[in-house]
């Protein structure tokens, strides 16, 4: 890797600031509600203590730390009070994991955006940077995804406070436990008007990075979703008594959309498309088949592209239905829009990439991240840091300390790339 | 239906004949296990009420009644004494059933041979004829079929005497609790030098006849079956992350195999070939499958046709998972032979059925029957009955009283033309 130090604070040292994150995410680790694997769920007993260290870490920077009502920590960098500045640029990602996570989703985010304030040092920015760690983004606890992060874009609705975790507490109940006022989570939100955007670096969880061979690349947008059942319905029958053309089998017929469905998604430049779950009844060898439900589920970061190929695959599937005499319906049909990353902040941080010598790896998202919920207020854009053998939602979880370097240095000079633009007044602080 | 009356004994009359079996196979359906439904599993409390009933019968037609030791209800049916006769047609079929069964799977062959001996009152016939009940083919008490045709046919193997069913109840002392000596089996086996053969008259419990619209159907053979089970592994991957170039998708391989699977199916007269099963790790929406474990049903008439469609499909799974980058293996494969009816004892029986003006249907038995068990100890052949809507194993079972009647109208015929093959010298006493 070749590495610019044109630009870059005095004393910037990439290969410390990203051995320290690598170190720190190993500290964090060791805060699970489940010894001997990494779980933190929402404000659990172990995300209490994440809270006391990184409020310490944040404050041994100068930064001024809170916590919000959803749990947030938030890290307070002021802009320089000689500037007329009323924004914030908002640096995170989650400190949440799934049940036997890894160390870095969510808290390599964290950590980094933490490099970064401290790689600014005294740099004088005119815009206030918040570093927030966000308490709940896998969604396990309370199967509500983005808790933390609704919350400060100000679309958590009250109504979720209600929901309860699988030992009968409530979501309300979990949040005054930890010490906090669920009642004031709408003051959590940040006003719109005074942010200027959010940037998160997350592990990639795939392996297009690797495959490229690339330390880190720009999100390009984040995959909108469609979620689809289906449901074949054929005649079950004797294996051995009914010959082949008097069968109406619905597990061929599903199958013929299943290798269609790869097909399909093959054909079309970053679309996924994918069965999942796969369903049989009566589910025995000696019987053909009566009835098959099916997932599909259909990714792409645009979402016309999205909702043509899942109106195409139905109708395929109506199709090879219709073919074999198999009764076919939709039974359940969800959709999540794709989340739009914002022109400007993506063209800075390809430009940082670029300025540190990195080529340029342009990619969706095809997992949800915070970003999702904060477009919701305004303006976002993510890094993606490569993930060596891609084993994701896991203990084997790795990143490369080379990467997490490339990342700090980028994202420094993103940030000061964004306070230059304010300088020039392309972007208005 | 045509009914031709020559050669058929005095006043037969087919359709009072075929009324009663239809009357006596709905008395002998009150006999259950379980109130409500009908389920008469090995040598249950409703089986013991059952042999009363069939005992009774037997013996108001003047046939010698005995009990074996393995629960077969016997009525036998001595030879002209004028004869120098040894030797013993076996007619019949099963008394169990499945658990909610119907009223005719194995009954109504039992009753069919029942009403033949009515049918033939005092004809002198130079062979005995035993009309035999059997205690078990389903399988379903002690997890083993055909217990009692394979007590019948001296291939009992002691040691089963240990299973136990799901009250822990061994066989042995099942039979036991029935009144019976288990330790006598081995006497109740035939004697294959005084046995003339066995013919079966069953439901065929598949569409063929129905959709040939022909009342019975004569059996050239009951299938042999392979049960192969197959696992296909990939790499389980993240549905949204991972691009599709860059997948290993274990179910699509299957899925492709099973498209196969019924295309070879087709291909080959009278071939079976079946994906029931088909299992999916993890089986989740938004997870790529990692491994799919399916089984395959390969079913013909002829052994060698079988097997060489399952050397075809494995080589076609080898293919399939090579070109996809996907582990495959044959992780389990059993095989059965198939069973071949005797020759003459088919001819007579086609004779039978073309004296009595029915078309001619020559088919495979897609199941198993007691005569697979009886096949051990000499020829075998079968008359399938027409299943109207073919719902098998089920309280929906059906046969019409008019080829239920044609049925005894057949069988009626069998036996004299096997009577007059013997005066002709053809066939052996």
């Amino acid at each position: 890797m070749r590495t610019l130090t044109t630009g870059l604070p005095d004393g910037f040292d990439a290969q410390a600031l990203g051995q320290r994150v690598m170190d720190r995410c190993d500290s964090l680790a060791e805060h699970t509600d489940e010894p001997g694997r990494i779980t933190r769920l929402f404000l659990s007993d172990a995300t209490a203590s994440v809270h006391a260290v990184l409020r310490r870490w944040m404050s041994e920077q100068g930064l001024a730390v809170r916590v919000d009502a959803a749990g947030n920590v938030i890290g307070h960098r002021s802009a320089s009070p000689s500037l007329a500045t009323t924004k914030t640029l908002v640096l995170g990602s989650h400190i949440d994991t799934v049940p036997g996570g890894g160390k870095y989703d969510g808290v390599l985010g964290v950590l980094i955006a933490s490099a970064v304030i401290e790689a600014l040092g005294s740099a004088v920015l005119p815009f206030h940077i918040d570093v927030v760690a966000f308490s709940e983004e896998e969604g396990v606890r309370f199967g509500l995804p983005y808790i933390g992060s609704r919350a400060l874009a100000g679309s958590f609705d009250p109504a979720w406070l209600n929901r309860r975790d699988r030992d009968g507490v409530s979501l309300h109940g979990a949040i005054e436990h930890f010490g906090l006022d669920p009642d004031q989570i709408p003051k959590a939100a940040l006003d719109p008007e005074r942010f200027l955007g959010y940037t998160e670096v997350h592990l990639e969880q795939g392996p297009v990075l690797e495959h490229l061979k690339r330390p880190v690349g720009v999100v390009s947008g984040i995959q909108g979703q469609s979620r689809v059942r289906l449901r074949f319905e054929g005649d079950a029958a004797h294996a051995g008594t009914v010959p082949m053309d008097q069968r109406r089998d619905a597990l061929v017929c599903a199958a013929k959309l299943a290798v269609e469905v790869q097909d399909y998604g093959r054909s079309v430049d970053e679309l996924r498309a994918t069965v999942g779950l796969f369903e049989v009844w009566p589910n025995v060898r000696n019987v053909v088949p009566g009835a098959v439900e099916m997932s599909l589920d259909v990714r792409h970061a645009q979402d016309e592209i999205r909702m043509a190929a899942v109106d195409a695959l139905i109708e395929t599937a109506e199709r090879l239905s219709a073919a074999d005499g198999v009764r076919f319906a939709v039974v359940e049909h969800q959709t999540q829009q794709a989340t739009h990353v914002d022109g400007n902040l993506t063209a800075a941080l390809v430009e940082a990439l670029q300025a540190s010598g990195v080529e340029l790896t342009e990619m969706p998202s095809g997992a949800g991240h915070d970003a999702v919920a904060v477009a919701d207020l305004g303006p976002v854009s993510m890094l993606f840091v490569r993930h060596p053998g891609g084993v994701s939602h896991h203990a084997d979880e790795r990143v490369w300390p080379d990467d997490v370097a490339t990342a700090v240095e980028v994202m420094t000079r993103y940030v000061l790339g964004l306070a230059d633009q304010c300088h020039e007044g392309t972007l208005r602080p």
